[in-house]
């Protein structure tokens, strides 16, 4: 893993310093780059990698840009997330969120130029890709993960309604980007993304609900940012609404089925070692026990 | 012009008719389509299809999306524009602004479900397009008009620092989303980008200047939207600084640059007289005269 890591990062800094010359201004190029480095977990560009990977990786110019463009969106929706007008958040990996960082004119304006970047990573990478004609697929699929009417905009956006269908909420909000990493991951190989699906399904509801335990469960200090907010704004967590054992059991349940649900293809086994170890990263250390 | 005219609002409706279906958020789905229809005088994306026709059409369904989605990246850039920490409007194209009409959760989603779905617009016809290899400097060229370090949000972020580059403000701001229009409806057509991107800064840097004019002229019903802005906003206005004899000298010189820029191409008369009539909008009835 420690490769693929090395990978996604020197992908995503080379993007960053192809966009940040000196003709950008200052403030939006060091905005953009404080949002997107140093990162979290990179799991849903990792996932990508790896799925990728276990179809053989035809192509990897346009495996890596899906991954980076990926993590560039997944950076987009946590920079327009903690806006005032959102969650108002001030800290975020264990910083100042952008918006403090930077003021909220620099952090609507790096959401945007984030989004816009994730897609041009793209279009550039076809250009000299081996299989440029896998482009088409992997736009849409990018898309359907942050747009409308099932991306992370329209998830964020079932926030905004009176009555929450909390299943496209949780499917939009956090899976829809899980599924497009798997599907990206695939499109890149060219593979169908359509029998991905389901792993991206289940290792975004997985996500979620581990996310949930941290929130209930962490200090301060291990989260990078505030903790016990899902109560503190009343939003849905597994851990108030099953207690926590049942969380863990149901984190354990999501992985199985993650598991279940790879397609039969040439890296099916590593891939299958590859969740497993990484899903153990999902909890904090004293509760992996919980979940072995 | 009536023909594409028709054309693109075909084209911009049958974009949000497949976004905005049962699944989607109604609020985003509603705020999405108050921003784009009815909407102005879609002027970028009808640059962008006559270009695309004095180069041959050699793909109408690459043109037309590329059309689509300069408009829809164009709205995006109003909408968010219109935030309360940009400009904090109530008014736009003569009805209450996005953010006042849907809140500003809303308005800040609906830019970005705006920016996403215009390229995912691009990936969608690519994939039935006649020549699809077209898409990789497409998306190029439309990612440079909006993104950095020279794109649209770029240039809003010039605003955001302490001493601004005016060049590469109004470059950014205003020009890059033209240069965007003609360079893809270059591309579509299977030309190079490079020779239109002239043609692109002469009418945007025109149409700059006609905006100007017709902040510090027309009144409020006319223009849809509060007037004198710049003076009480204290931005750069070229009545303001040249008056207003000279900026209209000013705009009827870039007019006849933006025709000499025009490329040797097949369509090349027919483009030439379609500029100077839709030039001739470009000022209020009243001045029309004085340009002439």
């Amino acid at each position: 893993m420690m490769e693929t890591e090395t990978l996604i990062e020197r992908l995503l800094l080379e993007r960053l310093d192809r966009i940040s010359g000196d003709s950008c201004p200052r403030g939006l190029a060091d905005a953009v780059r404080y949002a997107v480095i140093p990162g979290g977990a990179r799991i849903r560009p990792k996932l990508c990698l790896a799925v990728a990977a276990a179809n053989g990786n035809s192509d990897p110019v346009l495996a890596g840009a899906s991954a980076c463009a990926i993590e560039l969106l997944h950076c987009a929706s946590l920079v327009h997330d903690d806006l005032p007008c959102f969650d108002n958040a001030s800290e975020r990996r264990g910083k100042p969120s952008v918006q403090v960082a930077f003021g909220e004119r620099l952090a609507v304006l790096a959401g945007d130029a984030l989004i816009v970047t994730a897609f041009e990573t793209l279009g550039v990478a076809a250009a000299t890709a081996a299989q440029p004609a896998r482009l088409p697929q992997l736009i849409s699929v990018l898309g359907r993960g942050v747009g409308m009417p099932l991306g992370i905009s329209a998830g964020q956006a079932w926030e905004c309604e009176d009555e929450i269908d909390l299943s496209h909420y949780h499917q939009s909000k956090t899976g829809a980007l899980f599924v497009a990493a798997t599907g990206a991951g695939a499109a890149a190989a060219g593979a169908d993304p359509g029998p991905w699906r389901r792993l991206g399904e289940c290792i975004g509801e997985g996500f979620q609900v581990a996310d949930d335990i941290h929130d209930a469960t962490s200090d301060r200090e291990a989260r990078g940012k505030p903790v016990r907010m899902d109560e503190v704004l009343d939003r849905p967590n597994a851990v108030r609404e099953l207690g926590l054992e049942a969380a863990v059991a149901k984190l354990k349940r999501l992985v199985e089925a993650a598991m279940d649900s790879i397609p039969s293809c040439a890296g099916e086994t590593v891939l299958r070692a590859l969740i497993r170890e990484e899903s153990k990263r999902f909890l904090p250390k004293k509760l992996a026990r919980m979940a072995a």
